[in-house]
């Protein structure tokens, strides 16, 4: 075991002279405000400010990058508290995690839980068997300090503005109650339409008659359901929301004559349409989405490509999210067409569209975002928001898209704790990056701090109208 | 030409710091044990234990790396005695190999001969025209030396256990008659069932005839047809088999009712299958065999996405494996639904999956490994099971499936000489990727020894039940 | 800003041991003349050697890798002179251009213009916004020079042989004039048949009708059209032609009997074909003209994977080649099969295949031209060309393919200026990746030298008979 669990050199590249610059380049953007423009955090958080209850339920039990490798080595959903209201033994959960932590070796999961042990709560020796009790006791006694309530640890983690992803019919109580209380972060919502916009979401027709009622629009028609579609938009607006965010399962876009998206839309209220005809509405949904955005100024993330909830036996015991979700093959060129042959050379809509399938980066994201004004690149999602991953974007996406194309770094975490963890990666690997190139002589230094800065803070502010 | 053919320090990182950390690491497990789990070597060889004939029959003759590259470059198969029972005049066949010798620049099999050459042979001047005869005289030479015949040659490799591949119709002979001479090698077959579980395999009816009578089982039959699996793997293991194996065009799966599986089976055997029949009932029957390997413990290898003997007529005339089998773009994502829908949480069955498309791997292997109890990584495979190759699987695979759910090297060859030469690339490669990981601290150096051993020796062990 | 915006070592590993290398290499093939064997420069250029008329006609209206940088970030493709005869304000266009030169950062747009703008033009300050009227006063002046006249910088080039691309009606009267003049350069036309094998080519049955005419034959007979083919052919090689070039949106090869490809030409001149026959039509056509390239000798280039004028706005405006065309997944391995069973194994026949799919690199191209004898695999194409993707090509191809089935470089520009930029950035990363090679022993230091005598020179005249 070690004296210090993170090295301050750490994912810097090892050869002196990039090492030398990546250095001097994180020391200018390290403490930069955090921009999180899109996440999973919980706005009751921040409303309620309640402690958090202890080291499982706050490490363990949201956190599916965790649980789904131990769950990969046998250790059972049960035996971790998921899908439990209340975990009965915490701390014997935290010690099935803890002498299994070196399954975590090489994964970013590790990375950010060590930035937590050791920032946070000033851990010295490495999680195991042998140090559990001392990391439960420790951080269970904390968790109990005004300092790790959830409104000082926004404040400690230097965030500047920080979005959560909330469905369309959701009151916004939260937010109401954030903005009410006086706090002054900058917590934001944004609009995730799926329910609403997938005939295959469990409840659609329900949730679109709510929003019908919310919105004094008679939703049963494609005219009422468009409208209270922009109603719940401005009321998202109204309250700092600056963006959307959809979740489908590929990027197909349709461009429909209104009386055929009409009547594609009431058979899908009918629950009647097929697999394909409920892709085509999630389709023409995109589009619809673009135009609203056009008209309103939100900015619209997809992010396509992932196959939920593959494991059905989990999904039919623990429900959503539970780490089983796999990304599938993703095209984009053909899939975005018939949105780009309408909207793609808008310089005021910004499109941005993330990854699952690393082969579409040099292939397909990165020509179509160095040419189309309305589109930019998110960074590495899931998966791939890890050092290698946020490697092989930069390399795969500079030089066809360059830098002013893509939009700085998302967390996108149900993980509080791991935020400034996340950052601070993804603030390293953009330095090494810059600092190889500047090693290779691609690009100058004075340039390479000019960019570190537009990676970490300007773009993301640009991109998401922050 | 130079003094040595090989480096001490080849495949470490050039970086003085990393380059030390993989020194430190390869001393450690450079002489740990050969565990070979998966191959082609020929039981015969041990059983008979005869010298090797010449150079050319053993270096070029069964060596389709070799000969496809040779081929690539204008060399006729028949001149390098490709097809023939016996090689007529092998210094000639030799002489054209060494000549060429330079087309291997910067592939694996440079490494691998150069190994042997080296290690086994004590060559310092690298293979050319010039050098051609020198060389096919030493090899031949010593070839007669009991010092090069094959049990010699497994003891002085250090194998512990090796595992050849066989039809389950197999009479086993060699591994009986390798255990009645009191040989103590552990030498074992794996299952490979294609012959009887592939319509369009030559002889499929007649193989299955076959394995009815060797079994006493009615195999005109789907029950009594699966019941002689069951024997056949039941015979298998006596003898010590561990393992199945799966090659497969696709790694489509598929869970029939009974009833059709059933219909499926008649029809297949009356040859009458369409292309889509005789797919449906190859994933019907990976998802019957790892319905057995549930019952019986063998650990099952789904090696799919070749395009098997793609150049018709190098397959017309010389048969298969003529080093033209083409990988093709592999989806795993929805093809091993239908078998993880029913298996898949099942932490007692070990599935392990390899891969020839790559952009499988941070896609869809490392997710998919990285959630199901069942599923496990193989090493890279053909084309792949280079250095390159074996860097970017680890690149790609351990942030989302950890270490821990890949399973050490496989060597997977033809050319048992290659067999040290192999799995030394394989160790030299994790020791840089793990020094690389320890240099950017990103792993404790005390971890990476415990890891570089986990993947040389134990996680073979564990993955194979050996 | 900077004293010279190259750096002597660019593009080298940073690591001590193997940046010597790869200056050592470098130092061997720098000043190697040029062979540019597939380009889209101007025959006229040379015929009539008038001077370029000023910095944003030279440097940005014909460089679609520019103005779609500039355009993806909302800079009017108006206000760049695009689809202008005669920019009318070309020093606005240059001011433009000049105040987004950051947006080039990391791309390797940049190292080609800084290379342009040292080398040719002298500067020592990066382009910018404060720069810009110095750039544009300094080149203006420059081009009015006769050391700025196209042949003159043909010269200073060190061009050896430089190839067009030229239509098979194309009268080659800029080809013929540029022998008349008595001036030495070897500027040669290649066949590139799109307009009269591919039915959607705008104007194809006219086209057709004209090739008719020129040749004498009948071309509204299938056997007529070959031969008309045949001839065009013949008439390119007189001039010296030694290659055809086949721009194609997938690989997809075909064998039809006669009488079916005669039946499917007649229907493709009427107009009547739909989108499926087109690309059967073309896929035949793939293999007619490999079996006139073992006829008349024409070493075969395919290009294939590209969605042309993705952006159907941009392509209604200013049409063809504006920056808009996508890559999309390509197929290979299944695509190229009906061509390969009929000319798979002659190794007089060479057949050239580019990617602008890099996932098909080690899965399918490396494998198949590791073995079919007529196979060689093309540099990196278009968004692949830079330093990233030539170094992931180098990674991925070599080890299954070997060095000697590949071709050396194309630059395949429009911007006459780039060449030797192009070039230049080519030959430094095949020095990177030989001195890596060099660095982890791989390769012999002799041995990586000649390897980049052949990666520069030797293999390029080979593979297209110059």
């Amino acid at each position: 075991m070690k004296a210090m669990l993170l090295h301050e050199d750490r994912l810097f590249p090892s050869e002196a002279g990039a090492l030398k610059t990546a250095r001097a380049l994180y020391a200018e953007i390290e403490n930069l405000p955090i921009i999180s423009p899109h996440g999973h955090t919980n706005a009751g958080w921040f409303a309620n400010n309640g402690p958090f209850p202890d080291p499982a339920t706050l490490f363990v039990q949201p956190d599916h990058y965790v649980f789904r490798m131990l769950y990969s080595q046998g250790v059972s959903l049960d035996d971790l508290g998921i899908g439990q209201q209340k975990i009965e033994d915490p701390r014997k959960v935290w010690r099935i995690f803890a002498s299994n932590y070196y399954l975590f070796r090489g994964t970013p999961s590790r990375l950010w839980l060590d930035y937590s042990f050791q920032e946070l709560f000033g851990f010295e020796l490495r999680l195991s068997e042998k140090t559990a009790d001392l990391y439960y006791d420790t951080i269970a006694e904390k968790l109990q300090t005004p300092e790790f309530l959830p409104r000082a640890l926004y404040e400690r983690f230097n965030i500047e503005v920080l979005s959560t992803t909330d469905s369309p019919t959701d009151s916004l109580s939260d937010h109401k109650a954030i903005r009410a209380s006086g706090w002054k972060a900058r917590i934001l919502p944004a609009f995730r339409p799926d329910s609403v916009v997938d005939p295959e979401f469990v409840g659609f027709a329900g949730l679109i008659a709510k929003m019908g009622e919310q919105t004094g629009e008679d939703t049963s028609t494609w005219i009422g359901y468009l409208n209270a579609l922009r109603k719940a938009r401005a009321r998202f607006r109204e309250i700092g929301c600056t963006s959307t965010d959809h979740g489908h399962p590929t990027a197909q876009t349709a461009d429909l004559p209104a009386a055929e998206a009409a009547a594609l839309f009431s058979k899908a209220l009918s629950g009647k349409t097929s697999a394909a005809e409920n892709e085509l509405f999630r389709a023409q949904m995109l589009t619809e989405m673009a135009q609203m955005s056009l008209e309103d100024g939100l900015t619209m993330q997809i992010h396509p490509g992932s196959v939920r909830n593959h494991n059905r036996k989990v999904f039919e015991h623990y429900g959503r999210d539970m780490g089983a979700d796999i990304p599938a093959p993703t095209n984009f060129v053909n899939a975005l067409r018939p949105l780009l042959d309408r909207f793609g050379n808008e310089s005021k809509l910004t499109i941005i569209l993330f990854m699952l399938d690393e082969s579409t980066i040099s292939r397909e994201l990165a020509p179509l975002a160095g040419h189309y004004p309305c589109l930019r690149l998110g960074p590495p999602w899931w998966f791939h928001d890890s050092p290698e991953g946020m490697m092989r974007f930069r390399q795969q996406a500079t030089e066809t898209a360059g830098f002013y194309n893509t939009v700085g770094f998302n967390d996108d975490t149900r993980a509080f704790l791991s935020i400034p963890a996340r950052h601070d990666v993804a603030r390293r690997i953009d330095c090494a990056f810059l600092a190889n190139l500047v090693a290779q002589h691609r690009l100058e230094e004075d340039e390479a701090f000019e960019v570190a800065h537009e990676l970490t803070y300007s773009l993301v502010k640009k991109a998401y109208k922050l």
